[in-house]
């Protein structure tokens, strides 16, 4: 089946960061079809408001379809513009906005760039530090550090450990380490000595064969590394090391970085901060 | 003026990145309300829901006023249970879905994780790529590969390079090189020599003195770095550089990381392609 296509604005006064990920969880839940996607961030005064008006009517009379348009825009004046235009608008404030309004007796504030403003310089200092902490705790450096870490990632190579690590640091503000498993240490199912002391801090990462083959193989083409055999032997033991310590642990194969993190913050207890 | 207190309730059959993205993005234009968030990912089943109803209506006989609710569940009973409680709930798909259905007349597939799961197997590879390039080419390491950088940002110490150039490789996949100035490229005004062939990528940060202070005393108290002085000097210089060789440049002290990075994307045409 030929997927047909159809076009979808982001709009936003700032960044369109919102509008994107709204739009995008909504959209996902529809098969066959090909976005086409036209981001529009900084969209704050009415004469840019008609030349992106005139291109949805474009699009429109192109396609045969008007474009959907997800919307964050706060200007009432911006937003009638494009409401004029020949497209299915869908307004995230102005659709939730009046009932919380009304929910909390006051009225809104109006102000673009709130949600990913710099608001708290506090929380801006403790996101910098997270960042630094995850960049200079990354594949095993400085483990007598490891004390100071919220939470200490352990797996074989390429199972994941520093995506995910960043992720936390960059979004939730974790000092997030990680601590590679080697085949050195296969020798035995004791935890490497390092590790011992902080045992209620770590958190396994783990994948299937032929995911780890397929990624290693990227790294290294044909290589006793990316073999099947050496992914499995690797991913056994990692598995049988982790019930043994009573490690909790994931299987990563089929989930995002996004879904890993959130995952592992729920399991530990972590308190989550949006930062994003 | 002292704050009340109301809670919030992120509800979400998988990671309540988008129920918290929505929720965040509408409370933060409510002045005055100290917000007590109850975050409940992986919300998935009848029995967990009756739980969290319960949470709900303690919450509620508190405060005396009833949570706000933020819902990205897609499961019916589980999302009726939580009706059931005393809250108001803003459910986001409920409120979206059936006029996007209307609009490209094909019913939603109901199926939880879409929007932050691994679809893309490709688009996983380069978004790992572009991580792995922005470790491997932060503050200045390996310029000979600049050429393969899709974005290279400029400033000395402490304009936030680093987290910036994470952030495009992790939401946007852009493989993200920085390069810091120091103070011994102060005797001139000319390009340090491995920047001048890759002029066309180079975009600077800069910031005011006073955050420029605040942010190197975090890392160096008293030192000369940290000075007054001497973060005006490297400032006013780099400025000045930035205009004399004609790079776009950008003051970040108002804005955080997400805004830098749209703001980079949109200003250099780069294409932004949503993972999150």
């Amino acid at each position: 089946m030929t997927k047909h296509q159809r076009t979808v604005f982001y709009l936003s006064d700032r960044t369109g960061i919102t509008a994107e990920t709204l739009g995008h969880s909504l959209l996902t839940q529809f098969d066959g079809i090909q976005w086409e996607i036209i981001s529009v961030p900084f969209l704050d005064d009415i004469e840019k408001a008609k030349v992106v008006s005139v291109q949805i009517n474009q699009v429109a009379d192109r396609e045969g379809n008007r474009p959907l348009v997800f919307s964050t825009l706060l200007n009432p004046e911006v937003l009638e513009v494009i409401k004029q235009s020949n497209c299915r608008i869908f307004d995230f404030f102005e659709t939730f906005i009046c009932p919380i309004e009304e929910e909390l007796h006051q009225p809104f504030a109006r102000m673009a760039g709130r949600s990913h403003g710099l608001q708290h310089h506090l929380s801006y200092f403790k996101r910098i530090a997270a960042i630094n902490y995850v960049l200079a705790h990354d594949d095993g450096v400085s483990p007598k550090q490891f004390a100071e870490a919220d939470i200490i990632l352990v797996g074989i190579s390429r199972s994941g450990k520093t995506p995910t690590c960043l992720y936390l640091g960059l979004q939730y503000g974790i000092a997030a380490a990680n601590y590679p498993l080697t085949p050195d240490d296969m020798h035995t199912k004791a935890l490497p000595p390092v590790l011992v002391n902080v045992k209620n801090k770590l958190f396994g990462l783990t994948l299937n064969v032929a995911q780890l083959h397929s990624i290693r193989s990227e790294r290294r083409p044909n290589s006793q590394y990316a073999s099947l055999v050496q992914c499995e032997k690797e991913i056994r033991w990692q598995e049988s090391l982790f019930h043994e310590c009573n490690i909790p642990y994931l299987d990563t194969t089929h989930i995002s970085i996004e879904e890993i993190s959130a995952i592992i913050l729920t399991r530990r207890g972590l308190r989550r901060q949006l930062y994003g």
